[in-house]
């Protein structure tokens, strides 16, 4: 098994975990968690959790953000995944930080896809999926603090249009300009 | 030398590297990139790189954040190594995914901290540092398309404030909370 020990790479100005046994350098940055506040008629799409941490208490659809995605489509993903949602995102809620256990959060406000109508179904890390007004919300069995955050920055903005926070231009949706040439991209942004 | 192939652990949904040689599983998610759009009298700080890649280029402060900060924070530490800068943060310009590098910037709008009068200072990683005006940033010597993107957010909101974008919680501006317990952090929260 890996053996670490922590050591500053050439180069480098952090500790690192470097493996003693074959030298591999195992980074840790902090994770990113994609998910979202999916409203339907005033009311929020939540699940409850099917896996642990918190098992059988309530959270929204989120997840760790995987390679070759971006947030959006993160976001969308585990929506579908946790409660079979195909959703639409509107705009960024909130960008939350755990540092104690090197976690960002970037949580959506959305609404269901297609013709909007509320479609879900628990999935495998769900035991159940539904629909509540914040007065039927499950405050006494919620999984995480940040679910709570996440909710109150919902109540705040509730269904007004959502600020500022820009997202990926709309000519490179996925962050995939082929070069790292600035004038090329320049240009392909004018 | 770490020997990785490609394997899906159990409980797992996705391929990992998995070390032939030590069994680490080697966790791939993508990484924050956190900086700042730094703004005095209607100029925006900016860096010409020291280092590669795009040595020599134009580049906002910005850096991968490391474990144990908030975003807030990761923005403030690198405008202070890289351009000798104590900023205060505004709220978030943007959040933007490069899908292609696995990589999220979190891109802050901030002032200079203190008395606000602007006081920077090339880095170690930076060759020289310093304030442009919108028409005198050197756009074809942009490091990254993503600078223009932060850029162009910036340009659209100007000095107004920010929108709906939410953080962490005034009591709680570190996700510091001691415990999980859903009921200790909502009655904090009230």
């Amino acid at each position: 098994m890996a053996n670490f020990t922590r050591a500053v790479p050439d180069g480098d100005t952090h500790e690192r975990d470097v493996c003693a046994a074959c030298g591999f350098i195992a980074y840790q940055n902090p994770k990113v968690v994609v998910g979202s506040v999916v409203v339907a008629d005033g009311k929020v799409l939540m699940c409850r959790r099917a896996i642990e941490p918190r098992k059988g208490f309530w959270t929204l659809p989120a997840g760790y953000m995987e390679l070759g995605e971006t947030v959006e489509e993160g976001a969308a993903r585990e929506a579908m995944e946790e409660a079979g949602a195909d959703i639409a995102i509107e705009g960024i809620l909130g960008v939350f930080s755990i540092a104690r256990i090197g976690q960002v959060q970037v949580i959506f406000r959305a609404r269901f896809g297609g013709d909007g109508a509320p479609r879900f179904a628990a999935g495998p890390e769900s035991l159940e999926v539904g629909l509540f007004g914040w007065d039927e919300i499950p405050w006494d069995q919620l999984a995480f603090p940040s679910v709570r955050w996440a909710l109150d920055a919902w109540r705040a903005i509730g269904a007004e249009p959502l600020g500022q926070a820009a997202s990926n231009p709309a000519d490179d949706r996925r962050g995939m300009h082929p070069t790292m040439r600035a004038r090329d991209a320049i240009q392909d942004g004018l």
